[in-house]
């Protein structure tokens, strides 16, 4: 059997909530040995959500946390993807081994990106497009397994693994070796996170980095400046969208 | 054999164009008895997109068209769809009927529009989440197949039909019948085809009423504005996004 992927979805209650997590259910239905774990920002579950999981026939767990409020540049969904990432570590089958990846609930993803991460035998990194204010980010010349250039638009100097929270999965093995590894509340998270974890630039292992298989897409605010309107005027049960 | 669905696409060059398609891709790869009429918006094919489609594996008919400047309130799209609503017309297998229906590519479907769409007799309508600036729009109490009572935020009074692009579709022979009737450039061009087809709040046939099963999402256009740094620093040869 291949190796099975974790992927931690933070999410949040929003007008277009439900439409991004329909969406990448379609995605999810295609990947195989693939764990979805669901992680809320919220004291509570949500029935849009527990309802929505259970009908999607996924192989889900569905967790949830209160991120608290950000301050400065500080990352979101910190608390929620530490929670979820120590789930993992604590729920892990007995022997069994896998592959974690945080995957945002509005990002595109081509489904050859999965089958590739299943190779990854400590960390991998990865192009990622649309992200960091330029078309594409992240390793862009790999030699065999070692990344030779990076190419980046922010913190050019700073970050050592110049790369976004799509960019890159870190096999279980590593992540109970390093048990107390999270995600700290600063502005190169991902940078910070794969340095904790003893890992460096001539370590990691580069995947596909002439191609860009996960782009960093964003959904809009919807404008819903005439709903009060038409509540008003309508006044029929709200249907849930 | 269940009745075929004609989607007809209109897309355009913009750098979340290959991220759209690939994750609208993965829905229609779900769906039996398809076929994606892809119709650029250009003078000719472009080599993203016909790489695309091949490489997808789906059924699929891959047309352009550029679409003229847009005039006042004047809707995006008009001389791609009518191009593609012609091509339907006119490359129908003999004797094969079917469902027309105008699918964005940043929209998101919920699977089961599909198979409700395919019990359509004439023409159908259903409602539409996150458009008109409210949650949603279109027809909202239905009794058997007659639509009751409908629901939007705008040109309230003006609309026969308040539904979206994405809240109807025809049945081939109703377009055979009528074969001169295409978009115009109007703001309501929705409701203008619909009439012009012969359709009337009362003959149009009213689906999952109580149900959002597609929305209209927009993907935030991507800030893009240290590229022309990372180019000129990396200098390597760019990779398609």
């Amino acid at each position: 059997p291949s190796v099975k992927i974790y992927a931690i979805t933070s999410t949040y209650k929003r007008p277009e909530q439900k439409a991004e997590l329909t969406r990448l259910s379609h995605m999810i239905k295609h990947i195989p040995s693939f764990h979805w774990v669901v992680i809320e920002d919220s004291k509570g579950k949500t029935p849009l959500v527990s309802n929505f999981l259970k009908k999607s026939g996924l192989n889900v767990t569905h967790l949830c946390k209160k991120n608290g409020k950000r301050i400065g540049h500080g990352p979101k969904d910190l608390l929620t993807r530490n929670f979820a990432l120590n789930w993992v570590r604590n729920h892990l089958a007995r022997k069994e081994k896998g592959i974690v990846y945080f995957m945002d609930d509005d990002n595109t993803y081509d489904l050859r990106l999965f089958e590739e991460m299943r190779t990854t035998k400590i960390a991998a990194v990865w192009p990622v497009g649309l992200v960091g204010k330029v078309l594409y980010e992240g390793p862009v010349v790999c030699r065999g397994e070692r990344v030779q250039k990076w190419r980046t638009g922010w913190k050019v100097e700073k970050r050592k693994f110049k790369v976004d929270m799509a960019g890159f999965c870190v096999h279980t093995d590593l992540l109970l070796q390093k048990p107390d590894v999270t995600f700290k509340d600063v502005a190169t998270l991902e940078d910070d996170f794969l340095v904790d974890l003893g890992l460096t630039p001539k370590t990691i292992e580069g995947k596909h980095c002439d191609e860009v298989l996960v782009w960093h897409t964003r959904t809009e605010v919807t404008n819903i400046s005439h709903e009060k309107y038409a509540i008003a005027r309508y006044n029929a049960t709200l249907i849930e969208v």
